[in-house]
């Protein structure tokens, strides 16, 4: 059984409130279509991302498969009370949810798990009766912000990296058991492995790792030497020996400890992994491996370097290495297509920008059989959400380039090889012109994703999300895909879409 | 059944390969004693707390009570393999784990959870046989960490509330199911309430929320008004009837409505509870709506406040108020004590400073029935932890307010009335002296918390840990409790202490 806080509990109590009234206002099966999208890329203070990477949905459509009101949570909620009062849930309510309170009537469209996504573009749409939509709000932006946001960051480190591997570390620091969704969300993005066993194993990957400190100081204590402690790690895992070499002092110590132990594995027929730089000045230090490790012989061996790393600090370790190599007059390269990172807490907590801003919006209501367009205003045009029914598509030139997302009613899509003229999503007022070259390919971004209570394909696996992540980011634009100050990438809404949101506006004002 | 992810896999690899290692070594069984301990207060950037709120507990001790390795997580284990080679683990090995890898021969002493706690001074020390002992790390950190994060920064959103009521509202923000631990920290560490209605049912307390704009968006749609959404809201909820007013514009519409259903509401001898201001000038708009429900008279209404707030926004709002309220000749509390403050992001992300950096180190190792101390040396002092077995005392003036931490040998023990020379924990040289009057009551802080394969009390209900925190707040230097720039608590190592790590680190050199 599925523990009260994570089946259909866990919500907020305001979408309870509404749902009951809802039902007693006799709006509860009336149909709703609400949008889930974000505003504004993860701002990582100085720097902000180009570019997001979609994750957490398949968890969410699992979720929703798989919850209803048991009679416990109908008792909960039956307990609940206004200040000396009534039951704050009628009967008549609870007996609705008891019977029919599941998403088995909600049907989903849009993008799937793993793909670039943009701002303000409906990245995923819900449909079904208002009460029970309503009520999905918190889970799904539960499900999706914080693996979204931790996608987007991962993919950040990966294209730091240039193409060598990222593990990542960060279980420790993450946030209780939604350190798994952060595990999950940094194998999608970017991450190649995690240090995590049962996320590991749940995905199909082999966990990494290499010893503690503490390894060393057990033989320590035990009167025995670094040494000691690397040879029993040798003795342990002859093919795996990735060694730890800053416990004591890495260069008189450690580095020169692992060697002789590399020297012995190797005369035993096995093939060193490495050496992990774990603190002080790492690209120095790397150097100075890389250089000590050729001479001995083993230019093979990788060097993982760790510690409170993310894409700015491997983009100045790179850069740092490049300026000792050529002092040295060695080729970085013999250092940098060695290296790999270990990254833990930066990139679990998204180090920056610690939450996605994802919203789930009321788009439209049915009435009398019509779809109704509904819209709040703000003081921030911005924040005006587009109103009605929509679709997404995305635009490629002839080599392929992504050109721009395209938000507009399903009436609007783009047609191929002619230009396009939208209004940008920030002020209404702002039109851009597309040229037919940047309209050679139109894809529709939205495609079912759960229907009949339950999702719409199979889970996609990991190297099938990782493989929809890569391709979108090779489709961006270079200047979108850089780290610090990103081109933004052009997001239009169609002619269509701006007048009614337009009139939709002067109706509320 | 649990998952394979949150049982005894919730573990970093590094973990089990060195637990192979010490089993193969037969150092498995040996005593270890490992140390659980913050070296620095979160750093929001440009202001940092002064004391942190322990959390997360309840749920580790939990954890290790029914955490074993299963069949199927044997299976998982022995499937792995180095590349190309055989399994990693080895069936001895694999075997030793099944059948006797519990927790139930961990003994875990340490602080109270819900106390307020210091850097450097161990919160928590495990003992028990090295290589199960080592396994513990990942989960301990990972249970720890975040909650007692969240825990702290919600102190100081309740510090700055001044009493007024917290509620938390972020789980849509939180880091998936990682929401609810959030949830529970911050309601250790100073929320009054959450939204969230599985972790309130969970915890004893009544859900809290109010509506969202959509409603007002769904009544307008069917051709309806916010007048007509917020009567409707008062029909279902005459009791508990807390409205949102600024879907069309809080001073125009939603304030005027609102005030009229108040009236009805009242007529129909029902008390109104109050309204929400979620967006805009949140200071300028909760004097003048304050202004306006005392001349409607309705003083006695509440006014809760949201939108990306925290402990400095909240005293932002506050001064704006006092000097708002200056300019138009009104009592500021006429204003302030009526407010509730909705608080989300920002606090379930510790917005600022999103990670804990708690760490679990080796502090001692039995060999011949004899504990022998063991230490890790840095190059930076303040990073060399303090070895051996150690005890923590807090020691109070005579007015009970606490002057200080203590970490000590066992028989180090401070002796009340007598002054003390201590050395201060970041460089070993510092001595202070605290007068016999800053040294009236000596508390050891630690406790047994685990013994058996069971916590060794009956889990504190949420009244029993905040009861803790409050107490333990009210009895620091005001100084210390201070949001920005807090005086720096003293944290002191005995002498015995302070030789012991000057020895072995001489020893290691």
């Amino acid at each position: 059984m599925r523990h009260t806080n994570a089946g259909a509990l866990f919500v907020d109590q305001y979408q309870l409130t509404m749902a009951q009234l809802y039902f007693r206002e006799g709006l509860a099966d009336d149909s709703a279509r609400f949008d889930y999208f974000f505003r504004s890329y993860p701002d990582y203070g100085g720097h902000r991302a180009g570019y997001g990477v979609f994750a957490g949905l398949g968890p969410l459509l699992e979720w929703m498969a798989t919850t209803s009101f048991s009679a416990i949570e109908i008792d909960l909620l039956r307990s609940q009370r206004a200040d000396g009062q009534e039951s704050r849930f009628r009967e008549d309510f609870l007996e609705w949810l008891e019977a029919g309170a599941t998403f088995a009537s909600a049907h989903v469209e849009g993008m799937a798990e793993g793909r670039v996504v943009h701002a303000h573009v409906p990245i995923v749409t819900v449909e079904g009766p208002l009460a029970l939509m309503q009520m999905l709000e918190t889970p799904l932006l539960n499900h999706l912000n914080y693996p979204t946001l931790i996608a987007t960051k991962a993919a950040r480190v990966a294209a730091a990296a240039r193409g060598r591997p990222v593990l990542e570390f960060g279980t420790r620091r993450g946030p209780a058991f939604g350190a798994n969704a952060g595990v999950r969300a940094a194998l999608i993005g970017g991450a190649d492995f995690t240090s995590n066993v049962g996320m590991s194993h749940l995905l199909g990957l082999d966990p990494k790792g290499t010893h503690a400190h503490s390894m060393i100081q057990a033989f320590l204590v035990a009167g025995g030497t670094e040494l000691d402690a690397f040879r029993a790690y040798a003795r342990t895992y002859p093919d795996d020996c990735l060694l730890l070499v800053d416990t004591i002092d890495t260069l008189e110590s450690g580095l020169p400890n692992a060697i002789k132990v590399f020297g012995e594995l190797r005369a035993a027929g096995h093939q060193p992994v490495g050496i992990r730089l774990d603190s002080g000045d790492l690209a120095n230090l790397a150097v100075e491996s890389a250089q000590r490790l050729d001479r001995a012989g083993f230019a093979e061996t990788s060097i993982v370097v760790s510690s409170d790393i993310d894409e700015l600090e491997i983009g100045r370790i790179l850069s740092r290495i490049d300026a000792e190599s050529l002092v040295r007059g060695i080729e970085p390269s013999s250092v940098t297509d060695r290296l790999v990172y270990g990254v833990g807490t930066r990139l679990i907590t998204s180090h920056g920008s610690p939450a996605l801003g994802g919203v789930f919006k009321l788009a439209a209501l049915k009435k009398d059989g019509q779809w109704r367009p509904t819209l709040k205003s703000s003081d921030t045009p911005a924040k005006i959400p587009f109103p009605g029914l929509k679709k997404a598509w995305r635009l490629y030139n002839a080599n392929g380039v992504a050109t721009a997302d395209v938000i507009g009613r399903p009436e609007d899509a783009p047609v191929p090889r002619k230009p396009l003229v939208g209004s940008t999503s920030d002020t209404a007022d702002a039109q851009r012109l597309l040229p037919a070259s940047d309209v050679d390919e139109v894809e529709s971004l939205h495609g079912e994703l759960f229907a009949g209570g339950k999702p719409s394909a199979v889970p996609a696996a990991l190297d099938e999300l990782r493989r929809r992540r890569s391709d979108d980011i090779s489709r961006l634009p270079a200047a979108v895909r850089e780290l610090v100050d990103p081109a933004g990438y052009p997001v239009l809404m169609t002619d269509g879409l701006r007048d009614l949101r337009a009139s939709l506006l002067d109706a509320l004002t």
